[in-house]
């Protein structure tokens, strides 16, 4: 009899993504586990780019970050592959998305260096349990609030914008602000105009529709920030998960609260 | 007439120590704001040294990098010198302290980066406020606890043990968990052997006396530990405040507090 081996549900799916079984969003995969954006680097970019993060910590909460050469992420999942884990990767040439690929096996180099940046989705579940509905009425948006650079790693601020009611913003602003190494409590609430939102030009998707009578819009720093400022450094090579393709990792979101 | 400008306390402070009129620690000094403990050394190290503080993060709270060469904390202290506005500098070589100074205009480079790391003592004002004491029966131990190592620097947690009756335990815990971003909650209460807590040779001053009845001791990740780890890398040169006399910033202490 072979011993039986229990995955949890966040390895389940990652090796279905390693299989290539699963080549769609992380989002709603793996309720309740950190899910992290991927910013893949050489390392002579590395210390400007961590610094770029500690000066906007809010907006770049790094969860892990791999010794250069290594694609395993001991702390947040060590049985992962992070050539091979992530549904899909967008890679960038000199500042522009050139291609997605589904592996970055054949791309990779020993000094490629990891970072795994706190994505808001890993709250989701927290906001849920909360009575906070989070799958619908969101976008990521471009603001023109300015983030402190780092050599040449600069940009406006990424926002997430949810549309809640405003019983709703006064919970989501509580349970966020548990999480104080994920985002934290919004960043603003209300006027969009305030901190520059670009409601026309999503990062994803459509234009934002008008908003809706008793809607108080809600605004998280958000995690493609990085990803920007990281893009506008027009690196000679920066791979990062594809959009909406996080990589899913082994912690539990609620290790992420603080009291 | 002259325009009458009024300065922070901290500026003050700061304006005693550069003209060397303070020397001595900086506990109990400008309470209320933020003082860090100081790292400065060669950029070759940096990458390694800020991943070291960021997988580390508990005892290792970086609040400020400068620019490479740059002796200006921009965003604590702008009008400070990192070369002369700390009342004692210890000077590393290869390891060991070879000297202390009052200030390091001499040894200045180019190439030196400046870590500000959250101390401890910025919360003693919260800790007072709540009815905890703060300034005797408090020590500064080794233990070991392994730190999570990067590239060179490595080495075992470095610990603030107060002495606290059990009803100051639970409001301290309860207080310091609001500073996630300080060291937050403690890492242990009670039993020092559990962590391996060197009461024999605590990092500064006489051995700890036994423990009187009705207390508590109490244990919190301590700002001394990245600077352990740097002098156990044995870099060529380090610059760090000599202990207790940590460098004053203009941040008041609440604004690291969390909800």
């Amino acid at each position: 009899m072979r011993p039986s081996v229990t995955l949890l549900e966040s390895q389940r799916i990652r090796a279905e993504i390693r299989a290539k079984r699963i080549t769609g969003t992380s989002r709603g995969l793996a309720h309740g586990f950190v899910q992290t954006n991927l910013a893949i680097l050489p390392k002579a970019y590395a210390f400007d780019f961590l610094l770029y993060c500690n000066r906007n910590q809010r907006a770049c909460p790094v969860l892990e970050v791999t010794d250069p050469g290594s694609p395993i992420p001991t702390r947040l999942a060590p049985t992962a592959d992070l050539r091979t884990d992530c549904a899909k990767y967008a890679i960038y040439r000199d500042g522009r998305r050139e291609e997605d690929r589904l592996d970055i096996v054949d791309l990779w180099r020993d000094d490629l260096v990891s970072f795994l940046i706190g994505s808001g989705i890993s709250i989701d579940a927290a906001l849920e349990a909360a009575g906070v509905p989070t799958h619908k009425d969101r976008w990521v948006l471009r603001t023109t609030i300015p983030t402190e650079p780092a050599g040449p790693f600069q940009g406006d601020l990424v926002v997430t914008m949810r549309w809640l009611t405003a019983a709703q913003v006064i919970t989501a602003t509580q349970v966020t602000a548990r999480f104080p190494f994920n985002h934290g409590a919004p960043i603003h609430i209300g006027d969009p105009a305030e901190i520059g939102a670009d409601l026309a030009h999503p990062l994803f998707g459509p234009p934002v529709p008008p908003t809706p009578a008793g809607i108080v819009p809600a605004y998280w720093a958000c995690g493609v920030t990085p990803q920007s400022a990281a893009e506008n450094a027009r690196l000679p090579l920066l791979i990062a998960h594809a959009p909406a393709h996080s990589f899913i990792t082994d912690l539990p979101a609620s290790a992420l609260s603080s009291p």
